[in-house]
């Protein structure tokens, strides 16, 4: 490949690559020069703080050395297609059986996250032979057709018309829910029973499963209220439901434990994955099913195949970024350096433009009000795609990238989730300049009247 | 990684990976202890010849040395989100647009041929406005939801109920219409007049697109009889409805052209693509935009959008493997070897068991029958998967296999797709390989009456 330069490969993606959720009119895309850790420079030599792990994947950081080394050795191995056995494919699925639930026994892998929730959806239906499928609103799962019918979001609107039997219900917000609740435990038997009545409703007998993020992530990090996944969990034995969590983006130390649901006290029927398993150095995916699910195709055909599924290059460097995780004993220092942020996030609760922080281990969203009082939000609700990006969560998130911070948004809440390799004191000095950034935020976009000010 | 021996690769790939397509109990794969252009050799160094280039994506051939030294160097490239502009990316789009046919204008990418058809289903739909898809029986297109939805065959049927708006028609399927037609043109005017009376009955005002693989791979290598695709794309101007070609098997020099569109005297609106986009050694997909599909994007929202489109090391790997069939006249060297190919199978109708052969450049299937004057298939219809593989297409894909002939079946259809490296000598080996087999399974299987053996 002829070497290009910034201006060159700029003009370039412009004129021949789509890019996601944009008028290609409006795109202008940075290039990135260099990178290292938790850092990368584009192509004028700005250097910025990387507090979405690009697209909340790069858990072990930009050019990581031993991921470079075993690139080096990668192409020795040879090509098979998903039919053949390969030391990768076996070495990951038994790390990620490992480390996962102990009532996890099987790994069917995919390229990407979209993917294993379409394959989830298909193994769910062949196991119960009922076709309903449960999820949640204020939920994204992928952009495939069964991953956007998933999806509880706008973007689902463009797998619409949907496929028949799915469902959604509500995720628990309580920053914003039409109830206030005196307590969590009160918040939760709420939801549940809410929850029953729909299953009910729906009739249980045609419902094979009910899809959660634990921590739903693009959506703002929505921290369940206790007891409450606990309580899916129940309801789904009850019901002979099976009980499906998307750990895209917080599987692999996201939120300080391997899992999310490692956090509560229940064991899902299934587990689905990308992003942190190879730390997006390949294209990586899959489900993680239980011993029931695994049994059950013993003696069904599995109908269902992707040409990549287990991909030896892939797989090969799945291996070696679960390797790092353990070495570097990467989870714990994230739940280390995530309470230090939890101090930070609290912190902000005093600007006047904050109205909530939600976080667990490095996995956190700051909510952004116009008013405090009346939680009035910055962009209403599902007016951040489909227009141009003027609004004021925009040019917050510009001024964020100006002083050095990289992140991006949804709806009004912004997204923190650094590469878990981040050192306590680059979290300070990151959570500095968005702290400075609030206060440039408030003086020239948000409170004409002074008073509001946060001092 | 620790290393592990054959029994045990085995051994843990049968306890802790789904297999696809396949009771788990009866799954008992080999390994590849060496690959090398078309051979590759097994745990007890039995070698084969790849004759379908695994899963018809390693067109460069195993191990291709330029590939391996990419991957050397391929870590000192920062990864980088969809957001960013990369050389890698602009230069893969670049080199696809000008190997595409001359209307394309921009490529969106994904991981794989299933997200492919999955996104261009959406663009269709976003374009145009309208909501339902055309396809056909006897096609697959993949196994997320929409290019499952997308199939016309008996693996569409693990993502019914379906999504509404997904209508099928038939595939131009000579050797077992009902009709028997004079001429290809005759065929042509019948399949046409019935697709245009379905596309009236349906509403054309409410069809986005038509997908068709202008040759279906899985389902046994249709060639489309002379005018047909023509005049399906006359079809979709007509009715302003999107031609959308899944060249997932048949990009990138298969067929003997670049894209088996380059056959034929029309222009589809998108390509989608995966497998030889990369020859497989990095899993990477992706869908052509013609300059209208392209210009409606400038102005209105590309509302999709994955984790991994135009991930940094698969563009970089496609931009090398793009070299390789440019440096090496891959596309000529297999449309050349394709013709002594097309001899030897014209030469196997002299066999009893041989109903059908149907070729163009390195692309065939051998369609094998129980009986040559009624046509009676090896299996029937539906019957391949589902069932514990036991029956005669098996044990004629095992033959091969014994002999050193590495290929799969699909219905009674054997596919014949071997790396584009594959040499005349190599060919002529592979098909004697062929041809011995066909004599041992039709004295072991198939003729009781030894008068039917072929002599």
């Amino acid at each position: 490949m002829k070497s290009m330069d910034a201006s060159q490969i700029k003009q370039e993606n412009q004129q021949y690559v789509l890019h996601s959720w944009s008028k290609q009119k409006n795109v202008n895309p940075k290039t990135i020069s260099k990178a290292e850790g938790v850092f990368f420079w584009d192509e004028t030599d700005n250097k910025y703080i990387d507090m979405c792990s690009q697209l909340v994947y790069l858990n072990v950081g930009h050019q990581h050395p031993k991921l470079l080394e075993e690139f080096k050795h990668i192409g020795e191995i040879p090509l098979a297609a998903p039919g053949f056995a390969t030391a990768s494919k076996a070495a990951l699925a038994r790390k990620i059986v490992k480390a996962a639930p102990s009532n996890m026994a099987k790994v069917f892998f995919t390229s990407g996250g979209a993917e294993s929730n379409d394959h989830a959806i298909k193994m769910a239906r062949m196991v119960t032979g009922r076709y309903k499928i449960f999820s949640r609103y204020r939920s994204y799962h992928g952009a495939t057709f069964g991953a956007g019918n998933l999806t509880g979001e706008s973007r689902r609107f463009e797998v619409e018309p949907g496929i028949p039997g799915f469902i959604k219900f509500d995720t628990p917000y309580l920053y914003r829910e039409v109830v206030d609740f005196p307590s969590e435990e009160e918040a939760t038997q709420f939801y549940l029973a809410r929850l029953k009545n729909q299953l009910l409703y729906e009739g249980p007998q045609s419902i094979a499963a009910i899809f959660i993020e634990p921590i739903p992530g693009s959506n703002g990090v929505l921290i369940p209220p206790k007891g409450y996944l606990e309580g899916v969990r129940a309801l789904c034995d009850e019901f002979g439901i099976l009980m499906i969590c998307d750990e895209v983006m917080t599987g692999f130390g996201r939120t300080g434990k391997m899992f999310a649901v490692d956090h509560f006290n229940f064991e899902p029927d299934m587990i689905t994955f990308a992003k942190g398993v190879t730390s997006g150095y390949a294209p990586l995916g899959g489900v993680i099913v239980n011993d029931k699910v695994a049994n059950y195709f013993d003696d069904h055909v599995l109908m269902t195949g992707l040409t990549y599924s287990g991909h030896t290059v892939c797989t090969q460097i799945g291996c070696t970024t679960l390797d790092i995780y353990q070495e570097e004993n990467l989870i714990e220092h994230a739940a280390k350096v995530g309470e230090q942020l939890a101090k930070r996030l609290e912190q902000l609760l005093s600007f006047n433009s904050v109205g909530d922080v939600r976080y667990i281990g490095l996995f956190a969203a700051v909510e952004l009000v116009k008013d405090k009082t009346t939680k009035q939000p910055i962009i209403e609700y599902g007016t951040d795609y489909g227009k141009d990006k003027v609004g004021l969560m925009s040019k917050f998130i510009s001024l964020l990238s100006e002083n050095g911070f990289y992140t991006y948004s949804h709806e009004s809440s912004v997204i923190i989730a650094p590469p878990l390799v981040i050192t306590e004191q680059q979290l300070n000095e990151a959570m500095d300049l968005f702290e400075k950034t609030l206060i440039q935020f408030e003086q020239q976009y948000l409170f004409t009247d002074q008073t509001l000010l946060t001092k």
